[in-house]
């Protein structure tokens, strides 16, 4: 995979995947101009997120269930030193779906955090624990 | 850090942060609707880039180097198993500057890809190696 990241005299900078893709990464250098996009850190906590979802979105899929809104809530720890690497995250993940039991959505959850999600993966093995849970809201 | 993912019945998944600023995140499920933005483990490719790019950014600044235009191109190598982790990244950069020199340029790249970088840190604690080379380019 290969992509690129560009800075021309301002920010934000421009990130380029292999399709032309965008996506925007900032950060408050003057508190005068403040920052139109989030920050890589914040970005690469999201990433977990979006990846796991997007196994999750897949396994559901795979077990005919609806998915009418997924939403993940993201709680994490850095720490204090340089290079203040992410030291726990935990992701709260809400499913809203006419036929998707509690125990089915753990099913996928658990599949992708122990098996798919690349993100998490890689998080875990650089030391930082990744904890979940979840719960069916409401339509 | 807390964040935010959201899926309401359709892709992109949309990312927050605690200001409120959003990230898209995209796949394709669907030959026939193909993906509008990048997908998570390519925007998590970028962040590498973008995180050392802020620091080289402000390095060169406190040197009190002009940075005209920075540019990173990456090209990494991922596990053929799940969950498909990066195995190895090299990130090139690329610098027009009117007065900074390539040793000078490398000594922030370096400040940032060993000590600073809060994504390499985490990526060369997975297990992943992060290679990296400067050029000068013209202006």
């Amino acid at each position: 995979m290969q992509a690129t990241v560009s800075f021309d005299r301002n920010l934000p900078l421009v990130g380029l995947n292999e399709k032309g893709q965008r996506t925007f990464f900032d950060a408050t250098f003057d508190p005068s101009n403040p920052a139109m996009y989030a920050s890589p850190m914040e970005i690469v906590l999201q990433s977990l997120a979006a990846c796991s979802m997007m196994d999750i979105i897949s396994i559901l899929g795979k077990m005919r269930r609806a998915v009418l809104t997924l939403d993940a809530r993201l709680d994490s720890q850095r720490a204090e030193v340089h290079p203040h690497v992410f030291t726990s995250v935990h992701v709260t993940y809400s499913l809203s779906s006419p036929d998707c039991s509690k125990a089915e959505f753990d099913k996928a959850v658990g599949l992708s955090m122990d098996k798919y999600c690349s993100v998490a993966a890689m998080l875990k093995a650089s030391g930082c624990p990744v904890t979940w849970e979840t719960e069916i809201s409401a339509e």
